[in-house]
């Protein structure tokens, strides 16, 4: 039986990064520079807490994944959360056989570190959006 | 010049707290016990992870202030973030005289744990509506 392991991070999507930044500089201090992902259509810019991490995000071109939210949530909110599992394809498998639906093609993809992550459809998890990613 | 610390917990509303932790406890398995806070009108299940906790959280009685979020988000959703601070009044003041509005009247209350909180105003946060809550 696989379990997830800790929150890799909180995802935030905000429709301006440099100020959403700014205000996380000023309550944390801890910023990394902003990274573009274009294959998932957002900048984001982590805030390191001591414990876990934020994932600010915001859309990067014209076929952004986090654009319908933004519309729906103009001022920004949660997005997802992530967490940390040891072998991504044994929990996909447990999980399909538990009767969760994974997003995509269900096949795992570089996330914003270059690991391996999969997305697992809100409709089967309480409406919340959730990441894993192996560690 | 004070900062936010860990992340206490990412609170999830429900709409089926028995269903959702068990949902939880089939891929986590730390899950506390049903406990019930009258004041807030929410009763609340504790997901333990290995750096933070899950708070899962469904309505109790007629005036829960997640009914709200839950008619609007009928599966559930990610509906807050809770940060740890030392000093909870230096921070609010901070927080006010940065142009930040703290929910309802500005003194902390007791939270689940019983430690004073406060909610920050998502409309400043990036949609975000974040508890900070006294260590």
């Amino acid at each position: 039986m696989r379990h997830f392991g800790r929150l890799n991070h909180v995802a935030i999507a905000v429709p301006d990064l440099e100020q959403a930044a700014e205000l996380y500089r000023s309550v944390n201090g801890n910023i990394t520079t902003v990274q573009e992902l274009p294959e998932y259509g957002v900048k984001v810019v982590f805030v390191e807490l001591s414990n876990t991490r934020l994932e600010l995000m915001t859309p990067l071109g014209d076929h952004s994944e986090i654009a319908d939210f933004l519309e729906k949530n103009p001022s920004g909110g949660l997005h997802h959360i992530c967490f940390e599992v040891e072998n991504i394809l044994e929990m996909r498998d447990q999980l399909i056989e538990e009767g969760i639906t994974i997003l995509g093609d269900g096949n795992p993809k570089p996330g914003a570190r270059g690991k391996p992550v999969l997305f697992i459809d809100p409709q089967n998890f309480d409406g919340t959006l959730v990441e894993l990613e192996e560690q």
